[in-house]
């Protein structure tokens, strides 16, 4: 069996999200599914000393907002820069962990429902309440995350997660892993394709 | 007349040379000429608070040698990580500010040989005697070239390229503007090219 492609990701990444769009159908062209990794982009960057791109040099902030949005359209994926960026989101990378655990059919749904309720929507994702009512509008019983959400086997395991990924040299997001094989950035998605076709090059 | 497509790069920057492999069969795809504009990445950096990737946080210097490389293997253009990195390569920025005045044709001619003299044989274009050897090889008159980058007004030019550079919000290279559209990397060539051939999207 091929290994399925991880996926390492902070909420609140575009470039994450622009990959997210793409990422299933890519593994399912070449028989490959994926592994969902949420990381906590604030930990890696306290390690790795980056920072949010809007949140540096001027010109630079000014690119990028201007790159997520053309990039998108580029991918043909909806965005809209949100309102509150870069937020926090760590209750619906709980939840994934507890899905993961609990309903794994239902990660890849939530997460898309999550990634759209902010760069399409425009939602506070930060707030327990909005996940809730994502978790529910995609068919999860909204009680039973919330209280999974606080399972202290959950926060280690997101904590642990997030060590995992310092650990093994992730400095941003997202970081897509094949076969050991690092790619960083929604922009290298078309030299996964090759590596999945045609084998390491 | 479609205006030329501007290309700010530098000769210790991995991405521009990738990029300079590819700018100008791109630009005659689509009837468009390609303005080559010389920048000093180390003024850059200092207005803008970057670094050579090279001398960031470990992981992320080690992940961007590995990706120079495949990104090459990508791209098929040949590539060896040279043993001096970054380098200082001013007076062969000022030899291209001086062919763009006095023999254009040279001026394509000249920057690929610069950057496959860096970055396929390991030469040290720091040196002017190098760059002297590498112009020489291209047919153009080592003496004339170097009493040319002595001028004033050549060196007066290569600094008004890079305050305008910087003030115009360029924060690394490649940048490619496109009918005033900026595109940053190596990576955004698929942007470019369906700009170029469908229009701003």
């Amino acid at each position: 069996m091929p290994k399925p492609i991880e996926f390492h990701f902070d909420f609140s990444s575009p470039y994450s999200y622009l990959a997210s769009e793409q990422i299933e159908a890519l593994a399912a062209r070449h028989g490959r599914t994926v592994d969902y990794k949420p990381v906590l982009l604030g930990a890696v960057f306290k390690a790795s000393g980056g920072a949010p791109l809007t949140e540096q040099y001027g010109p630079k902030a000014s690119y990028a907002k201007r790159d997520f949005e053309r990039s998108a359209r580029f991918a043909g994926v909806r965005y809209k820069q949100p309102s509150r960026f870069p937020i926090g989101s760590v209750t619906a990378k709980r939840s994934v962990v507890w899905l993961q655990q609990h309903q794994p059919e239902q990660v890849a749904p939530f997460i898309h429902a999550v990634y759209r309720a902010f760069f399409v929507d425009d939602r506070d994702i930060s707030d327990a309440a909005v996940v809730s009512d994502i978790a529910r509008e995609v068919g999860i019983d909204p009680d039973a995350l919330a209280s999974g959400v606080q399972q202290p086997e959950v926060k280690e395991r997101l904590r642990a997660l997030v060590d995992h990924a310092i650990a093994a040299g992730i400095f941003g997001a997202p970081t897509i892993i094949v076969d050991g094989e690092p790619f960083w950035g929604n922009d290298r998605i078309p030299q996964i394709e090759r590596w999945l076709e045609k084998g390491a090059f």
